[in-house]
C-alpha cells in the first residue's frame, strides 16, 4: 500500500505548455485567443486548400471521440443517401492508421493516382469519390505516423487532390479529440458543419461529449448527434432488445444543446453490406436503418438549404 | 470528371523522411536498423520508468488498432478476474482524449494524488489500482494534445507512478498504431505480452491486423486475439444471432500466426454493467461472458507461469 501522507491534488500534466509561436502545429490552437494565431491561420487558410477545394459546395465533418462507434458506417450511407437523390459526393477518409472507407465502399484495391491537376480520387457506385490511405497502403502496412507526419499527409490530402465540383465532401474523422481532428478543423476552409455518431452506453456520451466540445471550441456547426447500434430485432421473435441500454444520444444532444439527428438500429444486413463493399441504404432501402439514414441525410439538406 | 492523362500511381507520401537523431521520439523506431537506435532506446529504458515499474511481476498491454471494440471492457474485465483469484493488479489507461476505465472500474470522481514515492493510483474494488486522466480532467474537458505532449505525459504516467509491489499492469491503449502505441512499447520495460481485441466484421480485421504487427515489429509477445461482440443471444427467444457475423478473430489469428484466445458474447448485462462501474466479470460470474474471460484469463496465467 503507497503512503498517503504529504498528499496533493494534481490538476494538470507537468508538460511544457509554453508557446514557440508554431499557431498552425499547435495544440491549444482552440484554446488561444492571440491576434498573431489569426494571421497564421489566414495563411493557411487562403493557401492552397482553399483552391483545390474551391468547386466543393458543402464540407461536413463526421466525429465521435470515441472508435469504433459506426462513423465510418454513418458516413459511408449518408454518402450513398445523397448520391443515390444525385448529388455529386466525395468521401476523405481521414483515418491513417485504420481506414475502412475503401472496403466499405467497395473501391478496396482501386488506387489513387495522381492526374494533371493532382491527387485523382477512386470512384465507387453512384460516382462517389474516395481518398483514403487505405487506396495506398497494402493490407500489411502499420502507419506509426506521430503529428508533423499526420499534419503533412492532412494537407497533401486537402491542397493536392483534384476534388473537382461536388456539392458534398464527407471527411471521416479517426478517433480521439487530437491530432487528426484538430489538423481538419484548422486547415479545412469553411466546414458546413459536423455530426457526431455515438452508441447508446452511458459510458460512450464522456467521451462523445468531448468530441461535440470540441467542435463548439473550433466555431463548427455541429448538426447533430446520431445514436447508432440503437435497439436490435431480433429476426426470429421479432421482439425488440435494447443490447446496448438507449437513450444515450438523445441525454448527450440536451446535455450539450445540439439537435438530436436520429437512432440507427443494429442489424445483422448492415456489418455484412459493409464487408461486401455496399452500403446497407443501397443494398437494403427499406430497412429501418436505411429509413433512419435517410431522414438524416433529409434533415441535413434542410439545413443547408439543398431541400 | 477529371482529367486521367498523365497518370501516375502513388507509392507513398511525400513527406519527409529524413533521420534527425531523436530516435525516442522517431515513428520510424520499428522500421530502424541503425546501432545509434539503440543507444538512445537503452538511455530510456534505464531510466526512471524501470525502477518505478521494477515491482511489476507482468505487463500486459491490450490493444485493437480499431477503437470501439471492446478494449476497455477486456481490460478491465481481465484485471477484474485476475484480482478476484487473489492477484495484485493495477491499470493504467493510455486513452488520454477519451478514457473509459475510471468510469468502468468505479473509480469515477476519485482523483489521483501525489504521496512521498510520486503519483498515488486511484483503487477500486478488489484492490485494483487505476491510472487515468480520467481521474485528473472533467468531464467537460478535451485534450487535444499532439506528439510531444502525449510522449510527455506518457512518460509521467511511467516514471512518476508509485506502482509498488503488483502480479500484473494492465495498460489499455487508445485506437490507432501510432503516437500512444508506439510511446508505450517504446518506454514500458519488459512487456510480457499483447492482447488483440477485435470484432466479428471482416472490415475490422484490416484494421486488427495493423496492431498485431505492430506488435510482431516491436517484437513484443501477442497473447492472441480475443473477439468481442461474437453472437447474441435473445433473451425472450434464446436464438443466437450473429449481429455482426462471426469467425473473424479466428480468422485474424490464423492469418498472423498468433493463438486465438476465446469470443465474447454481445450482453445487453455488459454495457450496463460498464455504466454502473462494475465489470461484468464481478457482477454477472456465470454469464457466458464472464466465463470466456476467465479462460481467457487461464491461458494468460499458464502462459505466465502462474498457474
Amino acid at each position: 500500500m503507497p503512503e498517503k501522507s504529504n498528499e496533493r491534488s494534481i490538476e494538470h500534466f507537468h508538460v511544457d505548455m509554453s508557446c514557440d509561436g508554431q499557431c498552425e502545429a499547435c495544440e491549444k490552437f482552440f484554446d488561444c485567443d492571440s491576434p498573431q494565431k489569426t494571421v497564421n491561420y489566414e495563411r493557411r487558410r487562403i493557401g492552397r486548400a482553399k483552391k483545390t477545394m474551391a468547386g466543393i459546395k458543402h464540407i461536413i465533418a463526421v466525429l465521435a471521440g470515441k472508435g469504433g462507434v459506426g462513423k465510418s458506417l454513418v458516413t459511408s450511407n449518408l454518402a450513398t443517401a445523397l448520391a443515390i437523390r444525385g448529388r455529386t459526393v466525395s468521401v476523405l477518409d481521414q483515418d491513417f492508421d485504420g481506414p475502412c472507407i475503401p472496403k466499405m465502399m467497395g473501391v478496396l484495391g482501386k488506387k489513387l493516382v495522381i492526374g494533371k491537376k493532382g491527387i485523382i480520387p477512386v470512384e465507387g457506385d453512384f460516382g462517389i469519390q474516395v481518398i483514403s490511405t487505405g487506396s495506398i497502403l497494402k493490407d500489411e502496412a502499420v502507419l506509426t505516423w506521430f503529428h508533423k507526419m499526420r499534419r503533412n499527409a492532412t494537407e497533401e490530402f486537402l491542397s493536392h487532390v483534384d476534388y473537382g465540383e461536388r456539392d458534398y465532401l464527407f471527411i471521416d474523422l479517426p478517433p480521439g479529440t487530437s491530432s487528426d481532428s484538430v489538423n481538419i478543423m484548422t486547415f479545412v476552409p469553411n466546414i458546413a458543419g459536423a455530426v457526431v455518431v455515438t452508441i447508446p452506453p452511458i459510458v460512450s456520451q464522456i467521451v462523445a461529449r468531448r468530441a461535440t466540445r470540441l467542435c463548439q471550441k473550433a466555431g463548427i456547426n455541429v448538426f447533430g448527434i446520431v445514436e447508432n447500434m440503437s435497439g436490435y430485432v431480433c429476426p426470429e421473435c421479432g421482439s425488440v432488445e435494447d443490447i446496448m441500454q438507449s437513450g444515450g444520444g438523445q441525454q448527450l444532444a440536451e446535455d450539450t444543446g445540439v439537435p438530436f439527428l436520429g437512432k440507427i438500429p443494429l442489424d445483422p444486413k448492415l456489418s455484412e453490406s459493409s464487408d461486401v463493399g455496399k452500403p446497407f441504404v443501397a443494398a437494403f432501402p427499406d430497412s429501418p436503418a436505411s429509413r433512419a439514414v435517410v431522414t438524416i441525410a433529409d434533415t441535413i439538406e434542410n439545413n443547408l438549404g439543398m431541400l
